[in-house]
């Protein structure tokens, strides 16, 4: 039997991805030198949908990686100074945290249990911090950071460099990328691709302060530091023999979310999102893991299960059913089930977990 | 009309690979979690296939990274103690040694001119230096680094990690692991596959050296550091969500090549290099890049064209008939050509090269 993954990431390809593969081996695409004009024009073409995608302003940055853990290591090494902000509610933002940390940088940590979100109180940042973590979307816990309070933090500290980590809302969350330093994700999530590949977009400001950082003394990396990175996207090449199988492959799937039109994209997760969590609510041994309205993330749908029922339960009757949903994350694995709500999970498949659950 | 890419890497894909592709995509390899059971067999698979095909000791670690450039990086940053010694005779070497710079290491240099290698009286290597960065193959080049004369540093040099470069060289070069340290290559190249992929061998004397540099308080990165890579190798893992269809397809390749016999391979790329050198001997507008027979490289050939001829003209002529091949590199792109010799470039292929080369 086919099973549909609707897990939190690597999720179900895209379904477009198979043929752009068939496609990318007739053309060659994995073949042909990275300092071929093949590949030049295959990078710029790949970087035009993402930036049509997501509205990225002509003068920001967009450079590739091996994946998004890899933007948090770039970014501790290039653009934190001194001393950097981390709002720390679940696994991924603890883990950059400890990255700045690990690098020797003074951090300050603002931190909330898991499965709860910021809030106006929680904005004081540091007046010597120089650099505002921000995950859009806690991938384990289901918790998202509205975009309206990251405009407020942005008008509050206009000096700092803001980045934000979008891995699993990317391509639904629209950010007004003006209002930021740097965001980031990788393509396993909402993307639907194969992983490998980590996206890593930022503004002048970064590279001004990894300017600064780098005139202090500090050695930012033999070869994917900000510089190097920049220098050669602005050739449409990488430093080194990148995954060109996985930047045609954003390109293609960029370019086919975009024919769908982004605002159908978006409508259509809020949609399954709206879907999914009614029956959550309606069904008597399941609650919401996220208790704050608006704090409930739209693409990574965190489920309670009550005392009375188990979560593996769950998950093993939707598996014999050929539908695959992630377990709860690190101490929430036994009472919380995951299910990822990305672009190629259609309503048709949203309905038929939507009826399995309310069965259950 | 079909090109052929005899290209130094990437090169021809391993005519396998499209098919273990197909497999890949209904065996859910890119969907499924990197933190499952199925992740982990397939990961101890590959681990498996490459342990047998390159006669990798049982105590030597297999780990993965993005490309053998961020191995150069994680060996600056991990296994040299203090200073390290670089053999450079072309661009890649040469880079290397600019990462141990830049990370602020001393370095002891031995440089010779483009086209030539290493003998007897290079050996002298400083009394202070720590490690050894030999590069097997120069792909900018052709220059190889004959195996007997590594051990040869070794026996010199029992106490200094030595580190080998056989990114263009594997899967033909037998190189005997129990008298080196390490050993790195990427996938791109004679294992015919899509780039994205670096596999880093170590023993423990590098786990060793990496703990006392540590200890001494290097930071030695947040994700990719040897102990990181490592934690997650023995339990048949990665530290962030890697290129899993990468991975598979290293272990499947692996597995072909190991059907087809080892030896088998060996003797097939020195027939093939045998034939081609004959033909540009032969040939009275062609020379040796590399005049010194034993330092010839066996998988990439490279060819000067003499002053009367172009080399832009003998690649576009071989273009026509289908036969793409590389360029010389920096300096020597006007007046070299690079063919490479990977196990996909089938004796038929080489036939059909050799042919246009004599009548060219």
């Amino acid at each position: 039997m086919k099973k549909f993954h609707l897990t939190a990431g690597p999720s179900e390809l895209y379904f477009t991805v198979e043929g752009h593969i068939q496609q990318a081996l007739k053309e060659n695409v994995a073949v042909i030198s990275h300092r071929s004009k093949g590949f030049q024009d295959m990078f710029a073409f790949t970087i035009s949908q993402v930036r049509e995608m997501l509205n990225v302003p002509k003068d920001y940055h967009i450079v590739f990686t091996g994946s998004a853990t890899e933007v948090w290591e770039r970014l501790a090494q290039n653009c934190i100074s001194k001393k950097s902000t981390h709002f720390v509610n679940g696994s991924f933002s603890q883990r950059f945290h400890a990255f700045a940390e690990d690098w020797g940088l003074e951090t300050q940590k603002v931190e909330k249990p898991l499965g709860q979100g910021f809030s106006q109180e929680d904005y004081a940042i540091d007046a010597d911090s120089d650099f505002i973590a921000i995950t859009q979307n806690e991938t384990s816990t289901g918790v998202q950071f509205p975009v309206e309070d990251i405009y407020n933090i942005r008008e509050a500290n206009p000096d700092k460099l803001i980045a934000i980590d979008a891995v699993s809302s990317i391509p639904y969350v629209d950010v007004d990328l003006t209002k930021v330093d740097s965001l980031y994700f990788s393509v396993q999530k909402g993307m639907g691709m194969p992983a490998g590949l980590g996206v890593w977009i930022f503004n002048d400001k970064c590279v001004e302060r990894a300017k600064a950082v780098k005139a202090n003394g500090r050695h930012l990396g033999g070869y994917h530091d900000i510089f190097t990175l920049l220098k050669n996207a602005e050739k449409s090449m990488t430093p080194a023999t990148p995954n060109a199988l996985g930047i045609y492959l954003l390109g293609k799937v960029s370019e086919d979310l975009l024919r769908r039109e982004m605002k159908i994209v978006r409508s259509e997760t809020e949609y399954k999102a709206g879907m999914l969590y009614a029956a959550v609510s309606a069904h008597k041994d399941l609650d919401f893991a996220v208790k704050e309205e608006r704090l409930r993330s739209k693409t990574v749908i965190v489920i309670d299960v009550k005392e009375n029922r188990s979560a593996k339960d769950l998950m093993e009757y939707l598996e014999e059913q050929g539908l695959v949903v992630s377990s709860g994350y690190g101490p929430n694995k036994a009472t919380q089930v995951r299910v990822a709500n990305f672009p190629t999970h259609s309503k048709e498949l949203y309905f038929q977990l939507i009826d399995l659950i309310e069965a259950w």
